[in-house]
């Protein structure tokens, strides 16, 4: 007997990519990865002594369930340094990784039935996130030729009494763009909630990215230590609300998850405190490797609008090379053993686009647009 | 705006009294901690030196959503090894603790409405997380004169075409107690999902906790490394599922939590490969702790019908001192420092009950037990 729920969750069409990648690999043959949502540097050594350092030290109990005050105080000090806002520790929470942060903001916000705007491309996880707790997305198509901005009246015109919330995601995966101030201010002035996912916050290339608690407190921010310290396999991520929902997030976490593990809480202290020089290295780096991969994907027949200024994806058009996105990606990967990720992992209307992720080596990147080039051209 | 889920799930009064009970500390007193659940050994050491090596060797990425095959596959032998059952690795899925797992099990198994039956008195997680799920709790209640054996007659009656799960836990929180190996098998004949919550599994004196692996495929098993190991702030557990289930539940904790911590399962090995002898150490303390605390509450005058042979927790009578549990409970912690957890959290019917853990010291169980005996006689 198994739930309707279960059976409605469509799979990461990217993880049939990735098992076959992983066979041709068996085989003895180089694949060059494209697809990979997670930086390919290691974690920073002291946040890697940090843990160590409190395993030691035994700290290896539950926690407080809203997380060790320690590292709230340190999170909403860099909120606040970062962005000039002004956010009390004890609106911080502490999760297992920003995707329970988001499930956990979805319980907390909807009943069964309620609507939650979602714009289009769209992070993968999150209409079925909606969906777990019950609720409807209702996506808002965004466009290239708007440079995936949000256009407010489309978004106004889909607000129903049942809508509670809207998610943004800025920089985007899969989009790479930045919400432009200007919309994150009208955003606000729309009397719903905002759920903002700040969880490329740090990974933006000559530019910065704003905070939605700069423009309003009636919002929940998602953020994590996966993406810019490095930390995915750490499974630390944190939640900031308005102080009238911490207890009740309180009481979802202590069912669902007890609480975050505590040396990785105490080695998410030290990210934040003593990774300045690590963390600059590293979004260098990717820098360096979005303009290749920019002019290098340009060089063999991608047409690509405005260049993306953060996170580290660019969503491209590739209906020259074929309009089916699982079917090109798998030609591409059978062919010239490059994986790549089928744009309808992000959209219904994706078939025509494949994500390319730049969180890997120059020397892959130079490889990969080779390959491409040869087997495309 | 807050969703009728987080404002129905009831908060847990042992956290009102561990709060207090922390404030008090902070005064300078001395409190003694019989309302804990987490054991207060440390991990392992050379658990711990698992952990630091995989840090350094860089095993800090995400891993498969199943979890690392090796700890997969250390599990499954441990079953097969311990259980005498033919559990195949590819059933066995690793998640951050067994509280998340406990969740997957339930949005894979009910509809909204749907029913699961659980014991009355529960572990207080199960109400709650069932209705996170949008199912319906039905409870049966389990008598201390019938060493809180379940009565499959009764059980029988409340199954209706709505019920789509039972959940089991033996050894039981908060009673102690260990399931007959009858009232097992006669569980397995029933046609319905049992969810066996093995969490407890190993810390039994002087028996055997059977696995309901042993009764019938038709099962969810739900197991972690948090009390056996002494793991509980390092959040990792597992489930055993029929083999059909697996890409379902999968599915989910892509989308909900990507994957344990990659460091975290290399630990899991170790413990349950190179852990017997601290393991074995652990269970002695735990049993004489056991007989002293049984011994100590007795001759206080509680009456204990039978003595619980597993867990850390015996659930006790208190009627002749109070039939409010929660009053009684804040009673003794401000008259004689003293902390124990209140029945209700465990039960509408628990007003009458505490529930003491021996999770702790000699020293400390000796000396609450002459403070109880001060305070109430």
């Amino acid at each position: 007997m198994k739930s309707d729920l279960v059976k409605e969750i469509s799979p990461f069409y990217v993880m049939d990519v990735l098992e076959r990648a992983k066979q041709i690999e068996k085989e003895g043959k180089d694949v060059v990865h494209f697809e990979v949502g997670e930086p390919d540097f290691n974690t920073p050594e002291n946040v890697c002594k940090s843990a160590v350092d409190s395993i030691y030290k035994g700290r290896t109990k539950y926690t407080s369930s809203l997380g060790i005050d320690e590292l709230r105080k340190t999170i909403s000090d860099d909120y606040n340094d970062k962005y000039g806002v002004n956010t009390d520790y004890n609106n911080v929470i502490i999760t297992m990784g920003s995707s329970p942060a988001l499930l956990l903001s979805i319980l907390t916000t909807i009943n069964p039935g309620d609507e939650i705007i979602i714009t289009d491309p769209y992070y993968a996880c999150y209409p079925q996130i909606i969906n777990i707790a019950r609720g409807v997305s209702k996506k808002i198509p965004i466009y290239e030729e708007d440079n995936y901005q949000i256009n407010i009246k489309k978004l106004k015109s889909q607000i129903s009494k049942r809508t509670k919330a809207i998610i943004i995601n800025s920089p985007s995966n899969p989009t790479g763009t930045i919400l432009e101030p200007e919309i994150m201010k009208k955003l606000s002035q729309l009397g719903v909630m905002v759920i903002s996912d700040e969880i490329y916050h740090g990974l933006v290339y000559g530019t910065k990215a704003r905070s939605f608690l700069e423009f309003s407190d009636n919002a929940i921010v998602i953020n994590g230590f996966s993406k810019l310290y490095a930390m995915t396999g750490w499974r630390l991520g944190y939640l900031i609300v308005p102080g009238d929902m911490v207890r009740y997030i309180q009481k979802l976490q202590q069912n669902l998850f007890i609480s975050a593990s505590s040396f990785v809480q105490h080695a998410g202290i030290e990210a934040i405190k003593s990774t300045k020089s690590e963390t600059a290295n590293m979004v260098e780096q990717f820098n360096k490797r979005r303009i290749e991969m920019i002019g290098g994907l340009r060089s063999i027949g991608f047409n690509i609008e405005s260049e993306p200024l953060g996170a580290f994806y660019l969503y491209v058009n590739s209906k020259k090379f074929g309009n089916d996105s699982y079917k090109l990606a798998f030609d591409i990967l059978e062919n010239c053993n490059v994986a790549v990720t089928p744009g309808i992992d992000f959209s219904e209307r994706g078939e025509e686009y494949l994500r390319f992720s730049y969180a890997t080596s120059m020397e892959s990147i130079k490889e990969g647009i080779r390959r491409l080039d040869n087997y495309l051209n």
